[in-house]
């Protein structure tokens, strides 16, 4: 067991501050990893506030975790000291169930562990990103190729692979027509990733308040939903709406964008259940649809897209003792467009 | 014009009784048919009662229309007379838009022309199966192949081709296991057509009291929906679940039974909108969608598709002075599965 320093929520709501963690020895598969930069998602929040349901504590968040390698145990095959890597949202599953099988580990049918908030296959507690080592056996630990800046890179293993699975699973490709709902952590990903796929990407945001970044980073059109005219002018224009907002939707309306067989695919998740009219999918056979993250496979051909593409995300890089305050400011949207900390003033 | 014999709803919600109405002329592209059958569809009296909104009264509904050609226009290639000729739910579309030049008219951009409660591309009002004759040009009429009677093919118009398209669209064959929600007109339709196609069959019904019926149909399980244990025993078994109801659902507790990457598609419509927690598509990647008849040629391919493997639907067949407490029994559940009127008696 490894002492090391981290910030973690003692309870429920509470504030997050310095601690410290015990992390496993280094096993025959296992690599320790000195974590240089955590991302703030917003589903960090969520887990530390128990929105999402109970939760353990202390709770060290951080599922966006990038670093260099310190130690590698004897098994170890794909990874040496020295090496630039990642860790996202899962660090195990089965590995057995078909999901696993074909590289959909994070739809293990068993469960997989989650980075934290989770139990380990060893019973043990996990704890996140948000501090200055982690263990990880090496199959779920992603390569950073070397054209991506560290601090960048890291908020790509949860909010780039959450939009670019699905943008790649529902054919976002050139002749095709994207909206990307929502223009903050993940939305500001995937405008980058659906332009670089080579899609013609409308942003659909509730102002236009970010609207000269949006077009900066490849949007083509950019529409305000606060403007109802907006879904006058855009009904059945859309392949794909990914929609990365958290707030209830008016789904009915949406809807109304795609053409026929286009797919609203969600990958933000409100608390609450939505009202849906089941004519709205059956004219046009439209598909409502979601999609979480992605599978470590996949995981690591986005890595290797965005190095090809120079697409990192749009950081602002804070200090530990900012954790608390960028919290809020990630609930009130107020984050252009991803909070990174540097684990190095943990 | 022609003056024909049919059965008209005076008024919403009024009964059903004897009437004429004028044909038109039959044009150079035109077939004038000889009805002989034509399927009673629960949509007859949601449009019949008003319930999906405005409708033009008198009202002549039927949309399931199965007959003999009488006469053809001077530019018809396709038809002579004497064949055997079937007609759906649609009888013309606009055929210049991008879904009516790729063979879905049932999606047209423009609206296509409804068999009944419609308004033909001459601005006339139009009048469905419950009669002796009806004209359509000739790229909306279907041949329905000699290995199929006309009586249990009249319901293949709709009631087949609803549950075909979307069986086709979403890959049922070998391999798949494929459930119909709903054993009516629709879903002994689907039953039949998921079996000839390939799959497993899982037929999900309130209750079992049609479960000899299903299997002798081509199912091979039978489960009942008010029963609790179902929704535990079939977690996460489905690809696809092919809802033919027309009631509201918990469509968390459906989505809950299939696999990853498995598709919910409903051809049944509730008039209220129904609650839908999102994480229910989250979770495993998957898809609630509908879909609205099919296209001309897969229509045709369906026809052909039947006669090959010599599926015609299970009816009951009435005479036109039972019209009326037909839709009760409708409306009840009551029948086995699809009510077929003798356009002779009218």
């Amino acid at each position: 067991m490894t002492t090391v320093a981290a910030y973690a929520a003692p309870a429920a709501k509470a504030p997050l501050e310095r601690t410290t963690i015990e992390r496993r020895e280094v096993g025959e598969f296992d690599v320790l990893i000195d974590i240089k930069f955590a991302g703030i998602c917003h589903s960090d929040i969520h887990q530390a506030r128990e929105g999402w349901g109970e939760a353990t504590f202390p709770m060290v968040p951080g599922h966006e975790i990038a670093g260099i390698v310190a130690e590698v145990g004897p098994g170890v095959t794909k990874y040496e000291v020295g090496d630039r890597v990642g860790v996202g949202c899962m660090v195990d599953s089965c590995r057995e169930c078909e999901n696993c099988r074909a590289g959909l580990e994070q739809y293990c049918l068993k469960g997989n562990v989650q980075t934290y908030n989770g139990v380990g296959r060893d019973g043990e507690p996990t704890y996140g990103g948000y501090s200055q080592q982690i263990v990880v056996t090496e199959s779920f630990v992603l390569r950073i190729p070397d054209g991506l800046s560290l601090d960048v890179a890291a908020p790509l293993l949860c909010a780039g692979i959450t939009t670019y699975s699905p943008l790649r699973h529902w054919n976002t490709g050139p002749g095709k027509k994207v909206a990307i709902l929502g223009m903050g952590g993940l939305g500001h990903m995937g405008v980058k990733l659906a332009h670089a796929l080579g899609a013609e990407v409308t942003v659909l945001s509730q102002s236009l308040r970010k609207k000269d970044d949006g077009l900066k980073l490849g949007a083509d059109h950019y529409y305000a939903t606060s403007d109802s005219k907006t879904f006058e002018e855009l009904r059945g224009s859309f392949d794909l709406i990914l929609s990365t907002v958290s707030a209830p939707l008016n789904l009915d309306q949406y809807l109304s964008l795609l053409k026929t067989d286009g797919a609203f695919v969600n990958v933000g998740a409100p608390e609450e259940p939505v009202a849906l009219n089941l004519f709205s999918v059956i004219m046009g056979r439209k598909t409502l649809a979601g999609s979480g993250i992605g599978g470590i496979r996949e995981t690591q051909e986005m890595l290797d897209f965005c190095a090809g593409h120079g697409i990192g995300a749009e950081i602002e890089l804070i200090g530990a003792s900012e954790i608390n305050d960028a919290y809020e400011r990630v609930l009130g949207s107020d984050v252009r467009y991803r909070f990174v900390i540097d684990t190095a003033t943990i």
